[in-house]
C-alpha cells in the first residue's frame, strides 16, 4: 500500500512527472531530481519514497518504474470524475477551470436548483437540473462533488449529494457542513487565503522594521 | 509584536470572535471557549496565545481585551484592499464574493486588458480597464492582488503588478512567478485540493478494506 501522500508532495508530483518523462536516460537519481528542478535534495527522497520507495543505492530510480508510479499516485489513467453543485459563478468558473486533467481528475457536469441554466458550455461540459443529479452520480459512479451553493443552501445540498452516494465534498461555501461518518469534507476558504497572505505581508514589514 | 500566526489559527479566529462577542460574562476561560466551540482546549490555549497571550490562572481571558485582539489580529479595523487582476469567470466570482470583509479584507475593483469589459457589477464594484491599475493603487494604496489570469498572461500581469507598487499575490494561474525579492507570492491551486481530496477518500476505503 501507497505511504501516507500530504498535500504539499501531491503537489509536486506533475512537476516529477513532467520532468522524468522528458529525460533521456534510463536512471536518474534523487540529486539529479533535485537538481534540475530547484528543489532540496531530502525533499525529493522524500516525495519519490512516499510514491515509490528508495532508488538503488548509487543508480537512482528507473526511468519507466518511476513514470509507472508517478502516473498511478496521479490517478492519470483511473481518471475520477467529478461533479459541481451550483452553476453561480464559482461554480462556473471550476467548470471552465483546465487544471483538473493534470490530477486524474474530471469534471463535466454542473448542477443547479434553477432548472432555466441547464445548458451545453462548450468542451463537452454542461448545466443540469439538480433533479438529475442522482441519476448521473449513479450511471457515472460519482463519488466527488464540489459545493458552490451559497450558504444558506449548503447543507440541505450535503444531504442530498450524500444520498445520492457522494463520499468526498469539497465545500466552497463558508459554512461547516454536518454529515455521517464516512464522507469526507475539505472546507475551502478563499478569504482565508488572503487573509493569511496578507497577515505575513504585515509580519513580513515589521519583522524588517526591527532588524 | 504578535507571535506567527499559522494559516489555521487564523481560520478559527472568526468563530472565536464570534463567540467570544455573543458570550455575558466579563471573563471568560479557554476551557469554557473549547467546550462551546466543540474544539480542543489545547489548540484553544495556542491559538488565542498567538493573539492575545496567556490568560489569567483561574480566571481566563477578559472579554472585551479578548474581543479588542481578536479583531486587531483580523484587522477588522483597518479594512486592507485588494484588487483583482482579470474579469474572466474566478475573477468575477471572487469579486462577488462575500467571505473577505471577515478577515477585515475588501475587494472592489476587478482590472481587465479588456477594455470593454468595464462595468459597475453593483455592490459598488467595478471592473476597470488594466491601464488605470497603477493610479487606483496609488490613490488607495493597494498592496495586496489576486491573480486570475489564464497562465500564458501571468507573468507579465505580476511584473505589472510589481511596478504598481503590489508586495503580495495571491496566484490562481496554474503557473509558478517569478519576482525579486520582497515581494510574497501564494499559489493558490483548485485542482490540488479536489485531488487531494480523491486520493484521502481512496486511502480511506484502501484502509477500510484492510481492517
Amino acid at each position: 500500500m501507497q505511504e501516507y501522500i500530504t498535500r504539499a508532495t501531491l503537489g509536486r508530483l506533475p512537476i516529477y512527472l513532467q520532468y522524468v518523462r522528458s529525460i533521456d536516460s534510463d536512471t536518474i537519481s534523487a540529486t539529479k531530481i533535485a537538481g534540475a528542478l530547484n528543489l532540496g535534495e531530502v525533499q525529493v527522497r522524500k516525495d519519490l519514497g512516499a510514491v515509490c520507495g528508495n532508488g538503488r543505492p548509487k543508480v537512482g530510480y528507473e526511468r519507466t518504474t518511476l513514470i509507472k508510479d508517478l502516473e498511478n499516485a496521479l490517478g492519470v489513467y483511473e481518471c475520477t470524475e467529478a461533479i459541481i453543485i451550483g452553476a453561480g459563478k464559482l461554480g462556473l468558473a471550476l467548470l471552465g477551470y483546465r487544471g483538473f486533467e493534470e490530477y486524474g481528475l474530471k469534471v463535466r457536469a454542473a448542477f443547479d436548483i434553477a432548472a432555466d441554466k441547464t445548458a451545453d458550455v462548450g468542451g463537452e461540459r454542461f448545466i443540469k437540473p439538480m433533479d438529475e443529479c442522482k441519476e448521473y452520480c449513479k450511471v457515472n459512479n460519482i463519488r466527488i462533488a464540489i459545493l458552490t451553493v451559497p450558504a444558506s443552501a449548503a447543507q440541505q445540498a450535503c444531504d442530498d449529494l450524500v444520498s445520492c452516494g457522494i463520499t468526498a465534498i469539497l465545500n466552497f461555501a463558508p459554512c461547516k457542513l454536518k454529515t455521517r461518518e464516512g464522507i469526507t469534507v475539505r472546507q475551502e476558504n478563499l478569504a482565508l487565503s488572503l487573509a493569511h497572505l496578507n497577515l505575513m505581508t504585515v509580519n513580513s514589514t515589521i519583522q524588517e522594521e526591527e532588524q
